[in-house]
């Protein structure tokens, strides 16, 4: 399958047409953002990961019955998906408290919420992606109250199955972003990338941050944070 | 009825013991503020005004079946209510966008909402009242599912009660705030005020905003807005 025209480009990634209509190639770049794209750099080896460990998560849902784009890996940086129409909502779900669910609701960095939080944030940079509830969902007509309600019921799906795969692998999921897409049968389908740019994860003992956290806020560190989670999630040696 | 010692001092009331353990004494203050404290002032005469429409409202809300904490008026600013534990939540109705709404969403001031809005924000004043979900809800414990469901409930039907009573008077209910407690049996009851401190009134024709609106953005004639308001609310003539 060819790259043809590209279709789309974000910030972390392209999209490009095939000769078949309904097959999207993602292509993952090592660009790296934050902040609604205030601050900008790169991760060195970042697309390559991050298209390793996406292709690892969704060939694991998809096995658990999560159905996503998926279709097959192709190269180090690009994977063959389903076309969708994106849902343009962020359905963020939460374990431990951390970024803007800690400053919202003023709780410590690290607290483990007694229950699972979902949020969803409306997918728009001019807005900043607010954050929006049923009733602003439903106002826009972005969802409809029976696609909120498969939306919130794969989201904890995919939590559950995600948890347990990383705390085996020494990781605490703290919290992670999902985007949907719809086929053009009307199916709700996991869409988008699982990766240390769009999932907060800790290490579970020393509570060192093995994502994004650390472009964002300057920690250093960050090719090889990007690298031990590929390692600890593939099983793999990097390189 | 007495006031005892003060139990509470707000930005725009204050709250006294009586008594009575069960019965509380509010006193509405020509007080005014606006972003979060930042922006402070006086507007002659706001609580007389304040307590009298509130009277109106909850007593017309009280005989259309809302249950809410009005006892009886005792004198131009005050007025004796249930002692109630007040539930940490501003519920917003919204009918038109205008404020925070418009931001959020990027709808220009004034659209028309195809669907009745309704937000829940957590009140605290340290975190600047954010907007939360029932997901946040739940996790904090302010209320349970089904008392979300009942608040939402009840906000809707208050808001089809005023809709039309205002629209009558010339007047477009384009949103407003609800604070809610729990009586000492667990029964859920409308508190708080309502009036042009916590709705938006805009004129039905010119459209000319009626409500706190003129304080907090400068526009001149605050004063003249609340008389007008008393006068089309309640029939009566100012003083």
């Amino acid at each position: 399958m060819e790259k043809l025209a590209m279709l789309y480009e974000g910030k972390a990634k392209q999209m490009f047409k095939t000769a078949r209509k309904e097959e999207l190639i993602v292509h993952f770049k090592d660009d790296a953002t934050a902040f609604n794209g205030e601050k900008k750099g790169q991760i060195v080896d970042k697309g390559i990961i991050n298209n390793k460990i996406t292709n690892f998560f969704l060939k694991m849902l998809n096995q658990a019955g999560i159905p996503t784009h998926l279709i097959k890996e192709l190269a180090a940086r690009e994977t063959l998906v389903k076309a969708v129409e994106i849902i343009p909502l962020e359905v963020v779900v939460r374990n431990t408290a951390a970024g803007s669910l800690a400053k919202r609701l003023g709780l410590p960095e690290g607290t483990k919420l007694e229950r699972t939080v979902i949020e969803f944030y409306y997918k728009n940079d001019e807005l900043g992606d607010p954050l929006i509830n049923q009733s602003h969902i439903e106002l826009l007509e972005l969802a409809t109250p029976a696609e909120i309600a498969t939306l919130t019921k794969l989201a904890s799906k995919i939590n559950q199955i995600l948890s347990t795969f990383l705390a085996a692998r020494q990781v605490d999921l703290i919290d992670f972003k999902l985007e949907f897409g719809k086929t053009s049968a009307g199916e709700i389908i996991l869409a988008d990338e699982i990766t240390p740019d769009t999932c907060r994860f800790w290490d579970i003992e020393s509570r060192e941050k093995l994502d994004k956290d650390r472009f964002r806020r300057d920690l250093g560190g960050v090719e090889a944070a990007y690298r031990e989670m590929y390692k600890r999630i593939t099983g793999q040696k990097w390189q």
